[in-house]
């Protein structure tokens, strides 16, 4: 794994991302985007999402505002990515909360070759029917070792699993990566999780075939912007804007000796 | 009233507050929400509505960009928090403004047990058919005491009124209380009212047996942040991060204390 | 050409200015017009934009994240202004990256009588013929000299075009403008070219009869608060809130002295 490479190699090629995403966050996710070095593109008309797809370095579908118009263009776009073997990340927000939420991301599951499922534990452990409890699109509590389940939910759903929290776990169902990287100021605004979704496209289209270690390394990248961020912030806003001055900061000369592991 | 004793009861009990707001806030009012120590979460599709609200400790309702599906998920919701005894708030963004605002706020008000009814002197008074003028979604002049009309409205309606401005009138019809926290800051930057309905939401969470007081100490809470935020503030941009990070900084212990009335 | 006589012109009238705009900057374009001096309002309801579009002093179309409800949104509202003699800024996002963009930006500039096209010069290249390529969002280049381009665009179009890149170079056909004004920072963030468009609508609602000088007018006073952001900026979060105090703290008595040519 090495997170520096990845990210010299990522502001080089700068991938489009194409972003099929929720209405709150939008606007962060494609601002992280472009601060780390990608170029973010939201397109969700039925009319376009396959030919932008065809643009992109890695799809990013995100159901954290669904609805039925916007789930067919997810299902459309994500089969476009399949069958021309762009990776595709899923973040399943809130699934566990409402039944169409869990539905829906079964669905996306089901019908698109999803590289990288990048969710809470509550959502996670949803999706491979392990008791959890998920309130609105927080995670209250999952139950079990967090690194049993990204490898339970790799092996059940033929993905990289990316479970995400105060320690992450990512894990192909064979190798299970932890990372420690990250400040608890990250739970405290909305849209983080979203934003280490958007930056695992990001580092998976110049990873395309190593999704585990291109999903680990972004979690290290957003974790260091996050600890950078976190020394200049005074609360949540002031925190939120040091994030992306961050991002852009990240320096890959450096990132590598600033993983850690618990 | 007490609103620092609100403020510590919400901490603690984080509840659950589901919005279907408008896009141009959607990240602000979850922000926040969850600065304040709340949980936001926004969900409009109609497959879900009626099972998030199920799972919530208010709903918020705001119509700064509304269309017809958007309309009927407002509606599910809001009959749906009737039936559960869920505090409703509804922000009736632009009424005034064109015709299909004005009858969907009034159709909500007459299919939906509203609770507190948060909004601009102009858009108030459209509601309860006294003159008005609104500019797209600002209130320009409404004739009249904003005491009487918040006390008007609350008997015509039978809701709490809200009715925000340079000092804000809270009236049950009976009992009518001033306000006179907040800075003009809040008035240079979109969304401070919308905000404002996100919070009475929170704050009517853990007082469904009070929603005047709840609604009033809202404001109190909301105004004492945009005091504190005004002093670190250049202009409308670092104002907006000194907000959030103010309202994560609201202080229980002391925040009785800073209560002004006009 | 005085952009601070129409900046001190645009602060007392503050015209309403109605933005049928994307998902992604709608917060930012609010928060932009708002902080320049002028009442945004978003609405894009078939149901109201033609009676909002009749309150409004400008109407700004940007196809940023369009589907088939907004794009008849963006005809009825723009028809009707062309009625009413209201001026239409079109800002063709990603024209060119997929064709239902670019056929969408066509049928607009056929059916509605666009005032000034904002775009950068992929986008525009695209929509007079000229071979451009566009990647996502992005311009990555277009062939030939921006300031014809945007004279050809005014030609071919009947607009005022108003191509903006490093140097911005705005046109009605007959008389074309350089602007030099603005700084690298604005390139990144996400959102400033549809801050522009939003810009250029406020200046456009007090320049009726002069197009051409109300857009360049428009670039110069965004140029100005971008270059006065950056002084304080340390990454695109803390250069995005520097960007609206610019906006805010723009002084109409030494706009003028502030303009740079070429």
């Amino acid at each position: 794994m090495s997170p520096g490479d990845s990210l010299r190699r990522l502001r080089d090629a700068k991938p489009l991302v194409h972003q099929i995403t929720n209405y709150v966050v939008m606007n962060e996710t494609a601002i992280a985007t472009l601060a780390l070095g990608a170029l973010p593109v939201m397109a969700h008309a039925r009319d376009e999402v396959e030919e932008m797809v065809e643009l992109a370095g890695a799809l990013v579908i995100n159901i954290g505002t669904l609805s039925p118009h916007w789930v067919e263009a997810m299902l459309l776009a994500g089969r476009a990515a399949t069958e021309r073997g762009v990776p595709v990340v899923l973040d399943p927000v809130g699934a566990g909360a409402t039944r169409y939420r869990t539905e829906t991301a079964k669905r996306i599951l089901d019908e698109v070759d999803v590289t990288v499922l990048r969710g809470n534990a509550g959502e996670v452990a949803t999706l491979v029917g392990v008791d959890a409890e998920v309130r609105g699109v927080e995670s209250i509590g999952a139950g079990g070792d967090p690194a049993d389940l990204a490898q339970e939910a790799a092996r059940a759903l033929g993905v990289v699993a990316s479970v995400t929290g105060p320690t992450d776990h990512v894990s192909d169902g064979e190798r299970t990566v932890a990372i420690a990287n990250g400040d608890p100021m990250l739970a405290a605004i909305t849209g983080t999780g979203c934003m280490s979704s958007a930056i695992t496209g990001c580092f998976l289209a110049v990873n395309r075939d190593r999704p585990l270690d291109g999903a680990a390394e972004a979690l290290v990248a957003f974790g260091v912007a996050g600890e950078d961020a976190a020394r200049e912030a005074k609360g949540p806003g002031s925190f939120h804007v040091a994030l992306y001055d961050a991002l852009a900061a990240l320096d890959p000369a450096t990132l590598d000796g600033r993983v850690r592991v618990p």
